[in-house]
């Protein structure tokens, strides 16, 4: 059995967290092991690279993105590349797509430049699964309530770029993205992934394992 | 009046610090705006860098040359370019070729890798003036005294290594680095040293400037 790494993109509000929950106990429930992480802060360093961006004052664009690139470095040498090694699933909320279309919507450092910085992060780790969970902007908007001041302080116009970027990430390589539309009922979108993270499985394991037979 | 960026280079014991604040004192006394700076650590996040480095236990090659990097790039971002616009004299106590050097001793990552992350951070700043301060190890190591024990723990053919790496970089970009030989008695190291900043001092200013006609 070998490890699979995914990773869950999307806007704010898009519904990553709940679906990476049910991901996982379905996962869990087919008796995979499971380590569920997220970008930026995964590790230890993590939150200390966090908490130096947070308390540095105004940071240049390239140290920011260093500063991304570093996380991702040791997230994906402390963590991911361990779990992948023991035939775990790996799922990622946010990994190298969420830099490049932030970055690309922000337009103030290169998209492929920022794509190479974190490819040489992580020694070209790529998953082998991208969803895309695409929801209008404002839908997103609705559904972060409390937060919403933090989307719509960032522009509405922005957060559309984003958008359009995944979107465009996803359309180049389709044969790493699957995206679904956030705006169905949940479990229709938890189906959705499922059945894309079940394709990638057979893959990965072969068609004799007990995954094609579950539910 | 432009600024100009000068890059003081060389292992442990090698005179550096003394060396920095002899020329600091000489362009003080001659009108200048000196800033005098270093890798790494010398802003806010710099410290804070440092800071995640020492307490998150191992952090892998590439995430550390990353950390290195982003301080680096916000170094040169709000201190060492606005200085320089001002028109100061920038003196930095090590620099890119720091992190090549150890880097290429170090054999965990590329050099050539190191040196394209480097510049990708600074947007391309190489100073117009690097000066190694040249000393055998051995020579070093009796310098730094009650510091003995950083050099020996990691090793005299390390820092051979390093000093070798330096004098390669020196010999291919002879234009940029001077080289003065540390075991000359410091007053003689001195004047090497002003004898370099004086001769791009006019380069940047022209000969009719008062820097000519100085002790």
């Amino acid at each position: 059995m070998k490890g699979l790494f995914i990773s869950i993109e999307g806007g704010d509000g898009a519904g990553k967290t709940t679906q990476i929950a049910a991901l996982q106990q379905w996962l869990t429930s087919v008796g995979r092991e499971v380590v569920v992480t997220r970008e930026p802060g995964g590790t230890e360093l993590g939150v200390a690279i966090r908490e130096a961006l947070l308390h540095s004052g105004e940071v240049s664009p390239r140290a920011e993105a260093l500063l991304y690139a570093a996380d991702r470095a040791h997230h994906v040498a402390s963590l991911v590349r361990p779990a992948l090694d023991r035939g775990a699933v790996v799922i990622s909320d946010r990994y190298l797509d969420s830099s490049v279309a932030y970055q690309g919507a922000a337009r103030s450092l290169g998209k492929e430049e920022v794509r190479q910085l974190s490819l040489w992060a992580t020694d070209g780790l790529v998953p082998q699964l991208t969803v895309l969970l695409d929801v209008p902007v404002a839908v997103g908007a609705s559904r972060v309530g409390g937060e919403r001041d933090r989307i719509e302080s960032a522009g509405l116009e922005f957060h559309e770029a984003v958008r359009a970027e995944f979107l465009q990430l996803a359309a180049a390589e389709p044969e790493r993205w699957v995206v679904v539309d956030g705006t169905l009922p949940i479990d229709e979108v938890t189906a959705r992934v499922r059945e894309a993270v079940r394709a990638r499985l057979l893959d990965a394991d072969g068609v004799a394992t007990e995954v094609d037979t579950l539910p």
